[in-house]
């Protein structure tokens, strides 16, 4: 066989899923594993929303949407951004497309060129890097931590920025911390990305999921920046793959060119049953399960203190926490095996998020009910006293 | 802003959308319109399948699915393979994507490197190219014509093949010209490039809909071959944005790798639904509807004979005829507007599909009834006879 294209390399396994993999024999095996490595929300897509799903299949035209995606689909989310945000986004900025992971192929193929860099912190989502990969550009990641709340500052992207140097990739909810950029940083970022004439890609799929402070809109701040936001996470809709772009009106052209060629169009169920995402009894419902995720962040902080995991603060967003586990190991993905194959928990390992103090720390999700989370706690303290 | 990649520059707009939005406006203002130029089914989702989807929204988990896809659905597919085409195809080379769109994607980025040459012929779906560039790749278009039944040969091949070519993408049944490629050819193609270390690529979303002889599939002849299928087409699942690859087993460990980062999974309440793709029943009901189309294939074969286009053979596959309106025009983006705007019936100027005799060639799709077709036949000879 031919030799793959060189990007491949460039391209890691998670190693969450060999760990997801060994977790599933277990439980072939009978064993009863506690899962705190899921990114997925554990609560069904709500009610309305599978309703209008049924429906859709039932008797709307199954066919191609337009490209971009429902008209009305894309007017709804633009009265979600003036309801949510106050602020202005004209349907024709919006793009539909296949989960947020079909928005970054879509963006990154407007906005790179091979050799091109982009700046994006680490720890962070492993996929952000292989996008950039995707399209044979640079990742280049900048360590933070605790002293910028695990988010890019102005001071890091200035010391990182060189000639090839197009754009900054921002995400707020983080992953893996869930930790939420501050207004003030937001804005001065984008600043020094418009000043130096690059892009800024505000990756916002958490938004929704957040516990305290409200996440702004990068939105709030300017119309030139490029959003990506999602169904499948406050919105509860995983499975239904459907994720939209925001562009600046300047690049509506060329994205729609790019959209009709790269998906033709996102699921046409996915965009039915989405218009009732934003339905008064779906906005009932969500906030009801945002206050659970709230408690359980909650619980799962205080409980892992109390074990002697370092988490600088209480859960912002999202639904992860990035803890320090260097009292126990300097060794995560080694910790990670052990807990799960001796306590049967299972956490991700940080080496699946970066490199910066990757091997002291792991990320919890809470994503399971309190009982588990409870549960895993206990099975957690037993097998600290065992090491 | 800052300036968009330069790949966007070779992406162009299809003729055929604004053709469609004139007709969406025509038919605003009261207007009928005969839709020739549609390249999807219009017969709904088969009953078992449109059954299982709601049965999955209501009763499965809603979550993603493995990367690569339910293992019942990638089984389902390689008994698929066994029966159809008589190879045993392992549900482990089996990928899952969203659409044909995605497999596209995923496949090109496992093979192409900035600069690579992917040949492929003239006139093809114009998308094929487009996602050879999304590779900062190069794609050569090979005239092809009547004389080689509108697909790829070896001497062809051969004559094209340069330095920095690397593979060959063919499609079978073609569009827009819905011709087969013969057993023979195909055998002899995959021969040479397997000669020259390439890969080969076969587009194969439109089997299934075979009017006469039967496609083979490249599989018959090599697993090294990478093949695109899709549940759209004969499966008639359009909206539901679900396609397949197929790798040869050497390719399954990176191609699971940038599956997982690409994707995330294809939508999980269309592979539910997908299963039902297979059924007995199902399979009664798309043979009816296969029958459906090669009748109406042969009838606008026909009927357009007689109103003096050229037409090499008659319907082979697929729901495209490709039109020789020399006899009319030598300017088929403006036959096809006036068509529109003086008949109302919208079909689409070869220019969409490449540069060799585009000016004088028209593809007429049949995803319409006999009535219609009737009715467009009847505008089309009134029109004629008016130029």
């Amino acid at each position: 066989m031919r030799h793959l294209a060189g990007r491949n390399e460039g391209i890691a396994p998670f190693r969450v899923m060999e760990l997801m993999a060994q977790s599933r024999e277990l439980e072939a095996q009978g064993k009863r594993i506690i899962h705190l490595e899921i990114g997925e929300p554990d609560f069904p897509p709500p009610r309305p929303v599978a309703e209008a799903g049924v429906e859709a299949i039932k008797n709307c035209p199954m066919g191609y949407t337009p490209a971009a995606g429902l008209e009305s689909l894309r007017k709804s989310i633009s009265d979600h951004y003036f309801r949510r945000y106050g602020v202005e986004v004209s349907p024709e900025r919006i793009f539909l497309t296949p989960g947020a992971s079909g928005a970054f192929v879509l963006v990154l193929a407007l906005l790179l060129e091979a050799g091109d860099q982009v700046l994006m912190s680490d720890p962070g989502y492993p996929c952000n890097r292989n996008f950039v990969r995707l399209y044979d550009a640079e990742p280049v990641l900048i360590p933070v931590g605790p002293e910028s709340n695990f988010h890019l500052t102005v001071e890091a992207i200035q010391n990182a920025w060189k000639d090839r140097t197009c754009g900054v990739w921002i995400a707020s909810p983080g992953n893996p911390t869930g930790t939420i950029i501050c207004q003030q940083q937001l804005q001065r970022i984008w600043e020094e990305v418009q000043r130096r004439a690059g892009f800024l890609l505000s990756d916002e799929i958490y938004h929704g999921l957040e516990y305290g402070r409200a996440c702004a809109s990068v939105l709030q701040y300017t119309q030139e920046a490029f959003v990506v936001n999602s169904f499948s996470k406050y919105f509860g809709m995983t499975g239904w793959r459907l994720g939209w772009l925001i562009v600046p009106e300047q690049a509506i052209a060329a994205t729609t060119r790019l959209i009709q060629n790269l998906f033709i169009s996102a699921p046409t169920h996915s965009q039915y049953a989405a218009l009732a995402a934003f339905s008064a009894d779906t906005m009932i419902l969500l906030e009801q399960r945002r206050r659970r995720f709230e408690a359980r962040g909650d619980f799962l902080y205080h409980a892992l203190k109390r074990l002697g995991f370092g988490i600088p603060s209480r859960p912002q967003g999202a639904f992860y926490l990035y803890a320090d586990c260097s009292r126990f190991s300097s060794n995560s993905e080694r910790f990670c095996q052990d807990l799960l194959h001796r306590a049967g928990v299972a956490v991700t390992p940080g080496v699946d998020f970066g490199l910066r103090d990757a091997q002291t720390h792991v990320r919890f999700a809470f994503t399971t009910g309190m009982e588990n989370l409870q549960e895993g706690i206990d099975r957690i303290r037993g097998f600290l006293q065992t090491i």
